[in-house]
This record gives C-alpha cells, sequence and structure tokens, in this order.
C-alpha cells in the first residue's frame, strides 16, 4: 500500500463510520499508518463528513510533522501518533463519541466481558484509563492522553484488546487497518450497549469464563477456526 | 421444495435478518432442512452478508459432512445439527446477536411471559440454559451447546416455544421453516426489549396468566381463529 | 366521506402505523366508521402490511356482521365495536404492540402526566385497564376487552384522554378519524418513552399540574390559541 | 444577510430538525434574527414540516408585531423574543420535544457536565428552570416562559451554554445563527441521552473537571486550536 491508497482508505473508514451510525456532526477520526515510511494519515480537524475527500486526508509523520496537506489534521492527532508508537502491531485508530461506549467512558467504568459477543474480539474487559492529573491537561494534553492509554495497556496486548475507554472522554479502537479498526469500533459500541441492558436486567449476573476463553481462541487462537481460509 | 429452493430460501432468510436490524457484521446465521433427504442448508462462515448469493449457502447432511458449496459451513453448524436431529418438528433456525435478547442471554435470565405479544407465539418464558463445564466447553464445543439447548427443552415443546437463550452468548430461535424462523427471531428481539423496560418501569409487575393461555391458544390451539383460513 | 372514501383512509392509516415506526409484522390495526351509516371499515387479521390495498379492508355493520370484503376482519374487531358503541365522539381506532406503550401496559401501570408533550393532548394521566377474570377471559374475550376499556373510562372524557393501556397487552388510541388516531399512537408511543426515561432519570420529579392545564387548554379550551385558524 | 435569506435559512433550519430524527409532528420550531433591522423569522403554528416553504415563514417584530407572512406564528413566539431581547449575542433559536432533553425536562433535573462531549460545547451544567408559579402560567405565559429561562441565567453566559431545559416541558437551544442553533440542538439531544445511560451504569461516577474545562478552552477560549483557521 502507498500514500494515495491509504488516504483512500483512510477517507473510506470516516465515511464508514458515519454509515454505521456513529458519529454526529464532526465527533469522530480515524486515521492509518504505513509502518515503512512511517507515515500517517489523518482526518482534518473540524472539517464536515459530507464532503470528505481522499485529498482532503493530512499526512504526517511520527512526531507529528505535516508533510502534505491542506487542512490542520484532527485535534487528536498527538493521541493516535502516541499509539502507533507504543502499539507496533496495529495499523489503523478509531475515536468516536458513539453513544454507549462514551457512557461507559463518562461512568468510568470497563466494559465487562460478559458474551460471547465480546469474547470473539476482546480477550477480557474493555479497559478505562484513570484520570488525568492537572499538570497532564495543561501540558501536551494530547499527546498525554495517548500516554495515559498506553500507561493502561502495561501487561496488556493491544491485539488482544483492540479498544480501550478514555474516562469522561470516549473510546479508542485500532485494527490491523483502518477497516478492521472501524468494525472494532463497531463491536465496541455494540457490546457497550449490550453490557449495560444485561446489568440492568440483572445487576448481580455471572459470567462463565470458560465459554469467554472458548470463544475468542477459536477466533484468535493457534488453532483457530472461524471463517474461511484464506 | 428442493435442494436449489431451499438454497434461495436459505439466502433469503438470511439477508431478511439484516433488514430487520437483527444483524451487524457477521454475526448471524440461518439454515433449513429438507427432512426427506436429511439434507441441512446453511450459511458460509464469516462471509460479509452484503453479496451473498444462493449458490454461497453450504450443503451438508446431518452428520456435518459438507455435500454441496465452495465455502466453510458456519461455525455454529453442529449446534444447528443437534437441533434438527432432536426437534423434528422444525424446518429452519436462526442465530443472532440480536441486542436485547443477547442481553438476556448475557443477564443469563428466561425472558418473563408477561404480555400477550409474547403469549402470540410463545407458550411460556423464553428459557436460558445452564453454564457449560469445563469438558463440555473444550471437547466439542458447539455440538454440546445444541445438547443443552436440548437437554432445556426436557418437557418442553419446541413448536410452542420457539426460541432459547444461551447463557453468555444469545438467542437462537426456530420454526416451520427458515422464514418463521427468522420471523421468530424479530419477535424474540421485540419482546426482550419490551420485558426489559416493563421491568424497570414496575419490577413488581403482575401477570394475568389467563390472558396469556387465551392470546397463545387463539393462535395456536385446535380452535386457532387468528388470521385467514387457508 | 362514503363507504370507498373510508376504505381508503382506512387502508393509508394502516400504513402510516408502520411508516412511523409503530409495527412489525401484523402486529396491529386501525379502524373508521361512517357514523351516519353505522358502518366500520377494519384491517383484515394477520395480513402482511407489505401490500395491502384499500379492497382488502373488511366492512362491517356495529354487530359484527361483514358486509363487504373477502378477508376476516382483524381477530381485534369486537373490542373496536364496542368502543365505537360507547364513545360517540370518536372516529378512527388503531391498537399496536408498539414497544414502550405496550411496555407500560405489560408494567399495569398508567402513563403519569409529567409533562406538556402529554399534556398537548392529554388532559391527564393515560390511563390502564384492571385485570380481566377467567369468566371475561374465557367468554367472548375481545368484546369483553371494549368492555374493561370503557369501564375504565367511567368518569373520564375519551375526547380528552385519547388513548389506554389494556394491562399485559397493549395500547389503543383513537381520534375523530383513522388519521387522528394514528397520531395519537405515534404521541401514545412517544410519551410512553419520555415517561420511562424521565422516571428513571429521577423517580422522584415533580409535576407542575398549572402548566399541564395550561397546556391542554390552549389547544382544546374553548380560547384555544394553538395552530391556524381554519 | 437579508430578510429573504433568513426566511430559506430558517425554513431549512427547521428541515434540518427533521432530517436529525428530533422532530416528530409539529413538535419544534426554529427562528432566527436580523440585529439591525430588529426583525425576527419564525416557523408557523402548527402546520406540517412535510411542504413547508421559506414563504411560509412569519416575520416579526420584537413586540411579536407579524411583519409579513400569511400563517400565524409559532405559539412560543414570545419564548423566543425575550429570549433575543436579553441575549444579545445569539441570532438563531430552536425549540424542540427531542426525547433524551425533554426528559431530562420532564426529571426536572440539569444535565450534569460528566464528559468531554458536552464540554466541547457547554461549560458547564445544561441548566433547568423553576416552577412557573399560577400568576405566571395564566398570565402571559410564553413570555414568562422566557422571562423564566432568563432568570436561570442570571450569573451564566448564553454564549457558553447554548441551551437550557424548561421544566416539565423541553429544551431551547441557541447559536449564532439558525443553523448553530439546530447543531446545539443535536448535541442537547446526545449528551442527555449519553448522560442518561452514565449515571444508569454508574450512579456514583465522578466527573474530572480539569478535562472539561480544557475541552472547552481548547474549542472557545482565547487559545482555541480547534478545526481549522478561516
Amino acid at each position: 500500500m502507498n500514500i494515495k491508497e491509504l488516504k483512500i482508505s483512510v477517507c473510506k473508514a470516516n465515511l464508514d463510520l458515519v454509515k454505521h451510525g456513529l458519529i454526529i456532526l464532526t465527533w469522530g477520526n480515524v486515521s492509518g499508518i504505513l509502518r515503512d515510511e512511517q507515515l500517517v494519515v489523518i482526518k482534518p480537524s473540524g472539517v464536515p463528513y459530507d464532503n470528505i475527500k481522499p485529498d482532503d486526508m493530512v499526512v504526517l509523520d511520527l512526531e507529528g510533522n505535516v508533510v502534505e496537506g491542506k487542512y490542520n489534521p484532527s485535534s487528536d492527532t498527538a493521541t493516535h501518533l502516541e499509539l502507533y508508537k507504543a502499539f507496533p502491531s496495529i495499523g489503523g485508530i478509531v475515536h468516536t463519541h458513539s453513544t454507549y461506549a462514551t457512557s461507559w467512558a463518562q461512568a468510568g467504568c470497563p466494559i465487562p466481558n460478559i458474551g460471547t459477543t465480546q469474547a470473539d474480539y476482546f480477550s477480557g474487559d474493555v479497559p478505562c484509563t484513570r484520570d488525568m492529573t492537572k499538570d497532564e491537561v495543561e501540558g501536551n494534553y494530547e499527546k498525554t492522553t495517548g500516554e495515559v492509554i498506553v500507561e493502561r495497556f502495561n501487561g496488556l496486548n493491544p491485539a488482544h484488546i483492540p479498544g480501550v475507554l478514555v474516562k469522561n472522554h470516549g473510546p479508542f479502537s485500532w485494527g490491523k487497518d483502518p477497516y478492521e479498526a472501524v468494525q472494532n469500533a463497531v463491536i465496541l459500541e455494540n457490546i457497550a450497549k449490550m453490557a449495560f441492558i444485561s446489568l440492568q436486567i440483572n445487576p448481580e449476573l455471572t459470567m462463565n469464563n470458560l465459554l469467554l476463553e472458548k470463544h475468542f481462541s477459536r477466533k484468535h487462537g493457534p488453532n483457530a477456526y472461524y471463517g474461511q481460509k484464506n
């Protein structure tokens, strides 16, 4: 994949967020990375989704210097860059304010792994970050948001937990490319909604962890057998 | 009906799930059976719904051997086969991760029969299966999922209770053909949503069982009078 | 208006229920009445909404005898007839299983009048009927359902309270014609949803009854000033 | 902008409310003002949204005298006029009965500022007005509704809190023009929904006020850096 193809892919992924109902107004952004070239493509800041085109995308290096593009990059760019630097396995990142995932983030609670829908994609709970301090918020805020996410993943594998809740803010998700990052944003919103309803029905519900491990491993383990062999 | 017609019917039923809003991504599958030929038609595993065609469907015998088709069958195939073997009255099966039915399954609670909407189709609560054991999960998991459903229907008539919740997983529904199985999936999702809301409004609500029996029998009893005579 | 026009109007009103998202499958029916001719037009029983046409509507007299039409009338016909006989001011009736109104009916609770949205159309709470007895359910059930609604309106003006919840069943609404009855079904569903959410937010909420009276009277009182003068 | 352009803008803004799903039936209205001419353009009262055209809009002076238009103005006109007189910074006003914002109004509770989605547009909670008295309701009710909103904003900056809940009634929002007022109505409905869900998940949730201040100031403060420089 080259830069031109990645701009097309990132632009399409942004529009897919709208199609999946995860975005209203300008609340969200998708990026992708070319690992070899160390170049990141991201949506411009505060531009309406209605007419965005591949050439509106902004190209940056990993230090945040704009290499190509006529617009300012998303205000969340520094967060994306931190994640790309810390998580070498990921190729695309999505940030939304989707309703249910954002509500869990506002509640400051991880989304518990209580069903196979979540376990098919996440090997555990969707974690939630800690409160940021005064220095962190008043300093390089967007960069620090990324650092606080990375800190939360200490001991976790981002390839097995493809999303996070930033407390009082909203969800970030990722994947091997922008397309998969969008899919994980869709999944995150749906499991957030179902976990909310499940716990309203039965706050004392129990999980069968055997089932959860089985579902994750049949899709992601060394002997995965879900889907078609390529 | 022959195999060609059943493949068309199963394919259409899969697409109807999307139309009814019960499916996102690849989360669901429909199958149908030709009882005389002992052949089952089912959706392929992990294939997007956008462009599926009748010829993408997979044909199997009741032991799970693929008779026709270029794809792997749904990873839930063994569950479908167990249900066809144990419930001779059914001709189609649907599995989804629809939001409200899945939430009840995650909560581990049967859906109580508290209104005529449910009673028009179900003669009682929508049951929920027990936790599976370590041996069951680590063994032939999908087949055992079917066996645990069948165990739960000990003493129940699957023609009068056309659906079930698999604990921490999601709903299965069925009917005399794939079309009716999809209808019952739609009904299951709606009654799951309404039972959730009703119990939030009034956790102490009371049911009038006389009314529930009346509604089931006016559609399904020996003197049924709902709809048009054929 | 003549019978031909009423059949067109009732058919359109049934389709409007689908358009407003109040109906899935065949769960609902609309009727209208010609008061001078004492003739009622109603949807046929259990017929899909997809292709219904004015000529599919069934015409009956007030005793329930079919005067015209090739189908069986809705199984709820006897309920409609009781309401037309008891409430001379109404010209159209709607029955649905719309999600939130049905959930209140299943909860067995009247919808409290806690906002101007409801007060613009209802002079008070949306009432809920009592449990029916064994004799009532096993006797002429659908006719008795109408009688129990009428009993509940003892002391209430059906022109000022254009809807009711039948316990463990669902809502009926009405108006001066089928169009207005459908509008009141839409309103009933929306106020049911908002009352549910409001009480979840604040179970101790208070109503300002002065405001509720004001809103009802500015639209319906002798000095109404909402809308355009005809 | 002249009157003709403002009528086009106000008409379009009314239709946008429908497009965003904030309006059913005739429940809502948008207005705009030409500050130099002291003329207000508003939707007519009780007219269906389906076919409204710019020439259906009503033009008034700030005392409520109709200057141009064939219809009666919205019954809420006097409320709009009070807000234009008291808040010189605003150029457009929206009133809806959107589901979640209205539910908070019915609950009589301000919407707490618990996430960056709200903080990006509101510098604090969305306030809720007090109960109106008998004299206020029975007097010049719609004008007094405006006065009670203005009273609630004593000490608040309407440019930094672009919306309010009227107790037992519903939301008003505003902006520098009708377009921005509609955007703020969309935002208000979404934050109302997310605050509801968040508090259901965790009634003891905590806010990081540092984060909220940061988000408001990065979009609205003297050193704002969100979006594109014009």
